[in-house]
Formats: C-alpha cells, structure tokens, sequence
C-alpha cells in the first residue's frame, strides 16, 4: 500500500555463466553481494544487461530465485518481467510477487512494432491484473516505443504503474513526461538507463537510474548519484565524464552487453563466456578491449594494470580509436533502427 | 543429399486459437487442409505472420506437431525455428527434423541489434551442427539486418545453408544478393516475404515466396506465380495491383497480423482474437477494416458482399482512406526502425 | 497545348567544368551531341546529379541556355528549376519556359522538412502560376517527401502537373502511386531515378526513367529500356544486373555524383573536377575507382582496358570489395537520413 | 588576433518581411534594438531560423548590411554564411568580415549527403582561406552530419575554426566533443542550439546557445542562462521546463519556424506571412496556434490574453492536444529523416 518511491542507482546485472554456458549460481550470489557492498541501492535482473532473452523462460524464474534469495530483502529487486505474451507475463508477475520482488519493469512489445494505441491496450490489461507494482520500460531502439502521452494516460488510469525506467537517454523526452505526470502523480519514479546522460538527467528531476556501469564500478556509479543529488555540480561533472567513456568503450566496442561481461570480469567474477556466438575476429577485438577496459578500471585503482602497461592517462577524453568506433557503431545502430 | 530447391509460394500461416486463446487444433487442421486443395506449394508456420514470439516454446512445438501431421508430407513445410538461443535454436532444428519439416527458415537476432559479424557467427554456429537444412530470414524491419557480404559467405561455407527469405521488399537488395551467391550455389533459394513486390521480384530471378495474402487468398496468390513464371506480363501486373491493394489494406490496417486474422475468418475459419490486447478503438477500427476485406474478397467471389453493401468497384485503386492510413502508418513504422 | 507524355530515357547530364572551376562550355556542348547521338530520349539538365545546388542561380540559367540551344529541339529537354522560393522558382519556369524547355521538374523543398500539406501548397502555388508544364520531383534521401495521397490530389487538381519523377527506388510506392494517379490523369507520366530498378520499374507500369547511368552508357540504358518494353525480358535481366553493378559502383564508391564524373571522363570528355572539396585520401579512392570503371566499361568495348590490366571478368557480381562497400555506404546513407 | 570566446544566448532571429514579401527593413532594425535591450548577448543572422536557404543570394548580404549596421558593435554578430560552394562561401565570408561580423557559422553541406571525410575537406578549405573567424554548425537532421572524430580534426588542424553549434540536442554528443576538443583548444566555443536541452547542455560545459525562444522571450532565455551559470539550479529548472513547454509549441505546432514568427509578432513586430506557402488548413492551425502562444506568453506578463481569454494556466505541462502534436511531428519528422 505505501510503498516506496523507486529512487537511486539499480544494477541491471548481467548473470554469469559457467563453461557449459549454464547460470553461475556461486559467483551470481558472490556478485549480488559484491554489488550489495559496494553501494548500490537496488538491483534489476532479466533487463536487457541482463540478456533476458537469451534465457528460457524457466532460466529466467531460476535467475530471480537466486537473486531474491540472495539479497535476502537488502535492497529492493526490480524484476523485469516480459514474457511471450500478457498472460505468460501476468505469471511472472505473481512468481516474482511470490519471491518477494519490489515491483516488476516490462518492456514494451518487441519484434512487432506496436502503435501507441497498442502498447496503450498491452500496459493496461497487465496493470489491471498484476499482483505486484508495474514499471514501464522504454527503449525504442530495441522495443515499440513507449509515447509521452501512452505514460500519461496509463498513469492516470493505472494506480498500479508506478514508474518508468527511460532507456533512450533524450532529455527532453524525459522531461516532457515529468511535466505530463508529476503533477496528477508526484510519487511516481523516473530513473533513466542511459549512463551517458545520468547526471543531466538527475538534475532536470530523474529520481535515479538502472545503470549499466554501476555493475561494473558501482562506486562510481554510486558516487555521481550522490554528488549530483547534493548538488556538487564540479565533481559531477568531472565523473560524469569519466563514466561516459568508459559507458561509451564498454557500449560500443563489441556487441551489447559483452564488454559489461568482460568489465565484470576485472573485477573478480567468473562471468563466463556469452550466450551470442562471435566471429573469431571479435574475440580477438574483446581481448582487445578487456585490456583497454584494465586500464581505465586501473586509473581509478579497481584493478592493477596489464602486464604489458598502459597508455599515458588521457585528460578525459576516449582513446582516439574508441572514439572513432563509437562514431562507427552509432552509425551502425542507427541503421539498424537504433534512434 | 539431392534435396529439391525451395521454390513457390510458401504460406505463412497464422494460427487460429479458441476463445480461450488457446491453439485451435480442429480449425489449424482445417486450414491446412484447404491451403493445399487452394494450391499453395508449401507451409511456412511460426513465421511473423504465424506470431511464433507470442506463443511459449512449448506451443511452437505443438503448432509444428499439428502441421506436419495434417501436411503428411503432401508439400513441403518450411519450420520457423528461432528460440532464445543457440542451444534452443538446435534443439528446435532436431525436432523439426525429427517431425518430417523440410527445411527450417531462422531469423536472424532480434531485440538486440547485432553488427554483421555476429550475425554472421550465429548462422555459422547453426548451420555447423543443425541436422536441417536452413534458409536464412532477413526482416531488417524487426531483426538484425543479414547483410549482402553475410549471406555470401555464409551461402560459400555453409551448405546446410540453401536459401533466403527476404521480406525487405528491396529490389535492388534481392539483386545484390542473387548476383552475389547464384554463380558459386546456382540451387541455393531466393523467396520474397514481401507480397506487393512478388511479381518483380520473380521477374528478376527470385525462385518464389512466403507471402502472407497465400494465406487469404491463396487462389491468387499462386495465380500470380504462375502468370509471372509463364511471362503472361499484362495479366500479372494486373493481379499484382489487386494483391497490392489487399495487402496494403491488410498490412498497414491494424497491428500486425491482424488484418490478416481478420481477412481468414472471412474465408470461412474460426480465427480466434489475436493474443496482443487492443485498445476499443483498435476493436472497432478492426470491425470496420472486416467490412472492407470483405468487399474486396467479394469481388472476386471469395465471399458475399457484407449486408450493408460495398461501395462501387474502384478501379484498381485503394480506397481514399486506406491510402492515407497506408501513407501515415508507414511513416509511423519508420519511425520505429521499418526501413 | 497537346503536349506529348515524357517517356522513354532522360539523362540527369553532370556538367563539365573547366580547370578554374567554371562551365565548359564547349565540352558541355559536345557530351550534348554525343548523348543525343547514342540515343537517350531526352535531357534532364539541372537535376541531382547536375548538381544544381552547387552552382548559382546565375549559373542554372546560363547551364540551361547552352543545353537548350544546343539541343535546337532534336529532343525534348525536362529542366530542373527549384529555386530559393516560389517566386524564383516561378521565375525560372519562366526563362525556361522561353528557353523552350519541354517541361520543369521541381524537387520539393529541402533543407527543411516540410509536413505533406506544405509540400502541396509549395507545388499548388507554383502549378497555378507556372507558364510551363511541371513535374513533381521526389527524392527523399535529399528532400521532403512527396506522398502518394499528395501526388494523387495534386494531380486532379493541377493539369500543369504533368508527371513524377520519383528517386525512391521503392517498387511498391511507385506502384501505389500509378494506382492512385492513373485512372484519373492517364497521360500523367511516371518517371524512375533509380537506375537499380530500371527494369521492373518499368514492368508494372512506369513510363521512363531519369537515370544517371545513361550518361555514362546511354547504348545501354537505351538498351535496357528497349528489350523491357518489348517484352525480352532474359536479355533485360542479363543487362538489368550490369547495370546494377555499374551503378553501384559509381554511385556507392565516392562523393555523389563524382563516380559519374569519372566515369563520363572515361567516355572521352573533359569533366574537370567537382566542386565539392575531397580528402587527399578521397582523391586516390577516386583514382582507383576510376581504374575498377575503365574495366567494366572495357568489358563492354567502350574503352580500351588500363594499362595495368583488370581482374578476370567477374559473372556478373560486383568485385568482393565494392559489394562491402556498398553495404557500409547504404548503411551510413540510411543514418543520414536516406530511406 | 586576440579574439573574445564566444559565448552566452545569440538570437538566430527571423526576418520581417513586407506585405509583398520583401525585407522589411524597419521592423528588422526595430527588432534587433529590442533584442539587445531585452538583454541577448549576440545575434546570429542567416540562420535556419533566419531562413537562410529561402533568401536568394545578394538578399542574405541585404539582411547582414541592416543587422550589422543597426547592431553598431553593441554585440557580437555570428553571421550564417553557407553559400552554394565552397568559392561562393568564401566570398560570404570576405563581405561579412569587412561588415564587421564577429564570426561566421557554417552550416555543414546539405541536400547531399556527405561523408565525414567530405565534410572536413569541405571546412578544411574554408578554413584555409577565411578572413574571419569560422563555427562550424552541425544540424544532422537538416544537413550532413559533422562527427566528433572530423570535430577534434577541424579543431587540431584549423586555428580560425573557433567553435561549433551543435543543434542535435543529444547530450552525450556534446560531451563527447567536448571531451575531444577542449583538452588541446580550451578556447574553443560550444554552442547549443537546442532550446530543449539548453539547462542541461550548460551544466555539462556549454558556453552558451543559439537558441530560437531568444527571439521571443529574450528576457526568459537570458535568465535562464544566468540562473544555470550561477548554480541557481531549482529556479533555473523550473524556467527551463516553460521555456521547454514554449519551444515544444512553437517548433512542433506549425511548419518550421512560422510558430516562432507568429510569437514575435505577438511581442510587437511585423512579421509578415513567411515565404514557405501554407494550405488552407495550415493557416488556420497557424491562427489557432497564435492564441495558444499569447495564452502562454500572457502567463509571464509579454502579452495581453486574447479577448476570447485562456484556459485556466496549467501546471508546467504542455496542453493535452501539444502534447499528441508534439508526438506525432517527431515521428514524422523523424521519417523524414530527423535524427
């Protein structure tokens, strides 16, 4: 009944796999407490880092077992909850209900691209059965997108919607559903996805976010939360900047969410190899990568260098080829229907 | 070893389901049936029009069973195969393979928008240990884009690989590939999954299609292919207006399928509603779009015109409405990554 | 007053420039000659592959002085005339108008995106005033969209407006359009500016084409539309994929329309270079493409092979690097807006 | 020599015009005193807003002879002097500096779609030869898109490319150039021309804006920058959400930029009718986007209310049917080739 706003840093966690490509239950609970420690303030499996469509739908009741066991009521678990269709996702709901998540985050339809109308229609028939809260998820580039005035409308109607996590990283987008719900909702949450923008998007009336990177440095992560919300607008700005590129390397520079894996890894899980079958060039690159990933984890002393060293520290900005791979791969994902 | 080329028109087929949403075997038999005595050359189910994201594994499986029971080998069945992963995807392939399908068609990736070379490891990783011949299915629209160079190197090393299902409806795409693959595999299979362009595309050397309005009108449908392949050029434009017109109307009406659900049960089946919920405006506009089918199925006989009357016969056009749906639904399609 | 329908072949002729940059004249003269003797059906002068926004309004008029007087009426002449605003361009219609012109084509604003019913009032306004026949001009790589509920309505509406040229390259667009247009206004030409498509362009219904290839190879293109209107349609196929592969690779490897200004260079003219500036490593690109033109042109006796030699002939395919380029070009293309 | 950073609010003003369409010089020097005593910090003619592209030639010089005349030094002037090549720029250049321009913007080649190597060669050699100071002006959704790898290139290599405005509105971008550029170049200016973001753009390092409300509620722009630079932040968010809800309907009610000539002809200036024509229906949205503007300009005490009064002021939020407008025109203008 009174539940809590959604508010502060989720960890949308990848889920580590063993060399038979099975969930690592060991090291999943060593990291759910790892993330626990370090700060963050709740935690968001079978998101897109968390590839939940790379599971079945059994792999994916076993992930939120372990992860609600685990947490053990220690920081509130966003569950994502998306399945086939609404009745396989009203299931979910209440399996994760039963688990004891905090609420649910669902995607809006994908494959298809939905109209507005629709999405309306899909929100609405899940929010009317639901045992548990709903948090809306839209990200156009990989699903229907999720209108300003479809949220309006559903959190007008739907009292058991009660936030919704922006993966698109517009600002003004966000803020045109701010001005469209706050004032008829006030404690309904905003947390963005999109790490590149966090500290803007904070300031312009976010209440957090389900940040990729807070799973690889959630110390940073948690820190431009704080530093931001407190309003230490200077060293915001300096991490914001930091966080960026790396955002931007691990993003960018191989397929998604593979870079998260490898970041993870340099901070001491066996994350296991990817569900998505690469070219032998692209694990060539992902070597390449983990080494460039040491180094910037290294500048902030999470990890020691690679044996071979690293570049002289640059003043903030990406290494020259990342920025132009970033450049590349935003081109190519527009293409692809990425924004 | 000496398997026959895939060549024809496929229908895609959608699922009739009971008023419990549930798989309506009695009527998917039904219409199996009458898709063959209609004349189409082969089945394609869990395809897009088949909805095969909105059914759980286990219901695909049961489609597949139904369908290559009913089928009893009298056409070849062409098994959507893509599951969540690698693993799944194989597991599927050995069942199809197992039921009697003749080949298995796989999407490539989706939600996650995948660069080319992943695109390329995941066919690669399939084609090495399915036991089913595959073909490739390109829809850029939902799916990581299978690219020209992909689908050559692919079509070189892979000979479980023996065909294309391209439903970008690019002409010049569809040449760029046949001009890249035939001269080193002259048996490999080019289908079109995009009706309003199937008769320029057999005119420029595709071997067939997996077209959606088989489903409806499967009379015309194969009419079209055998005009086209006979070089009856006058009398096939003429066929591909109509079939443009009734595919627009259908496709670009409603949420995908539906306009086709709807246009079935005209044809006589018990289709059921479709699993993604609607909106009462979508109900109500899907209402008036069975009106409309109707009329353009009774002109050519397939029906009784609806009670209320049609308007008179156009010639050869849409209706004036159905063209500014089709122009603002297409722009709206784009904007959520079509094109 | 009983103007005649454009049909046939029109080239969007480049214009050479002397070594200063300014307008060959004499050269301009002699390509002139030369296409009209290999036989294109008309002159599209200040199109897109003219570069009509690379010259000045002075500069349109004077290109359009010398086509026309070269012309001395053996062909029609279809001139480009968007200018700043309506009132200039009402005033080029009417120099060309005066001029002798055939008709204008006017491609609709660029530089902002107009909304449909803007586009109509620009090309109302200018059919109610315009002392020369129109047709529309639609391009949506560059300009804002001219849709088919607009094209239908400018049509019944504007007798000035005499036919489209349609840049899209989309099969079925081209076919909504004829649907909507046709029955109407039968003597509303249906013209296609993209030369991949020429031929089932022309098989469901097209009248001609705007096509840059037959500025380079007019004996083909000619060619092409010949065997395709008279039905041979195995040879039109043959010739179809070779000009799919010159084109691409004129259009895909370099600046638009630079590949075309090397390629006529290659015919024998002096083309000078363009005016948009290039990298150093875009000039040597541009020498090599140069060398991959001369073989294909070579292949088909219009040149002598490079001194260098060429690669064994290819059946058909474009050469393996061309088609990657290809790929990462369309790709880059459609982020900037392109389809 | 030692040349001023640029920075703060510059208007890219629009330009009266007459009842015949002509430059109305009077209102145009009225209106350049009022915006610099209502407190902007430059002025930027021959912009997109300034309709640069609908002006011929020697008009767009007309426009700099009266603004830099009535200007008399009080402020900077950033002269938008895209021409049609690289020679005719050149020469903008020389004219604009000899009429004391600051600066000049350059607004990357439009129509055609450029590469980014083409795109630098282009400003490379404008860079070369200016007398004057250049920005470099990226508005991907109008004209070729300048990437960071071609920004950090332009800057390293050309000393009088002294800046950018950057009107894509996506923050991360502006991050990323920054972080590329301002390590080596600190004087280097970056200039937001997305009203949307401006709070934001600030806050993450931008020196300021060319910003198109300026033009209307010049006093709430300029506060709007000074409440964010001196850390005012709750105030400045709140003004940043009215001048968001400002913005969103004057962009995206009406064709670009005929919402913003209808406001400032509601500030007291004879605007004129703009140059674009309008369909019947436009007009009249045109009107009935007046009232919603003086409605809304009337909140903050700029206007009286329209005689037929307003709805009661709403809190912070857009009015419902802006708010589906807004929705629908980015998704149009998204297909149309808008980010």
């Amino acid at each position: 009944m009174a539940s809590t706003k959604l508010q502060g840093i989720f960890t949308p966690n990848i889920v580590p796999l063993d060399t038979r490509g099975e969930i690592n239950e060991r090291e999943l609970r060593r990291y759910v407490d790892w993330l626990i420690d370090k700060g963050v303030h709740g935690l968001y499996p079978n998101g897109s880092t968390g590839e939940f469509t790379r599971f079945t739908a059994d792999e994916r009741v076993r992930i939120m077992e372990i992860i609600t066991d685990q947490v053990a009521g220690r920081v509130p678990v966003l569950a994502g909850a998306a399945e086939a269709n609404v009745r396989e996702t009203l299931r979910a709901c209440e399996t994760y209900y039963q688990l004891g998540a905090t609420a649910v985050a669902i995607v809006a339809p994908f494959y298809y691209k939905l109209s507005p109308r629709a999405v309306y229609a899909y929100f609405k028939e899940i929010a009317d059965n639901t045992p548990i809260d709903v948090t809306l998820y839209n990200i156009p580039m990989f699903a229907s997108p999720i209108d300003v005035p479809t949220v309006r409308r559903l959190a007008e109607e739907c009292p058991k919607i009660v936030g919704i996590k922006d993966s698109s990283g517009e600002l003004p987008h966000m803020m045109r559903m701010i001005a469209a719900v706050r004032p008829s909702r006030p404690e309904f949450s905003f947390l963005t996805g999109w790490d590149a923008a966090l500290m803007p998007m904070l300031l312009i009336g976010c209440d957090g976010g389900t940040n990729a990177t807070s799973g690889v440095v959630p110390e940073l992560t948690r820190k431009l939360y704080e530093l931001t919300m407190s309003d230490q607008l200077d060293d915001a700005r300096t991490l914001q900047y930091d966080i960026l590129r790396l955002f931007d390397t691990m993003i960018y520079s191989s397929e998604f969410p593979d870079g998260f894996r490898a970041a993870v890894r340099l901070r001491g899980f066996e994350t296991g190899i990817g569900r998505q079958p690469l070219s032998d060039d692209q694990h060539h690159d992902l070597d390449s990568l983990a080494n460039t990933l040491q180094c910037m984890l290294a500048e902030h002393g999470f990890t020691d260098e690679p044996i071979c060293g690293c570049p002289i520290p640059t003043t903030g900005e990406a290494p020259q080829d990342v920025t132009r791979i970033v450049e590349a791969v935003v081109a190519a994902l527009k293409q692809r229907g990425l924004n």
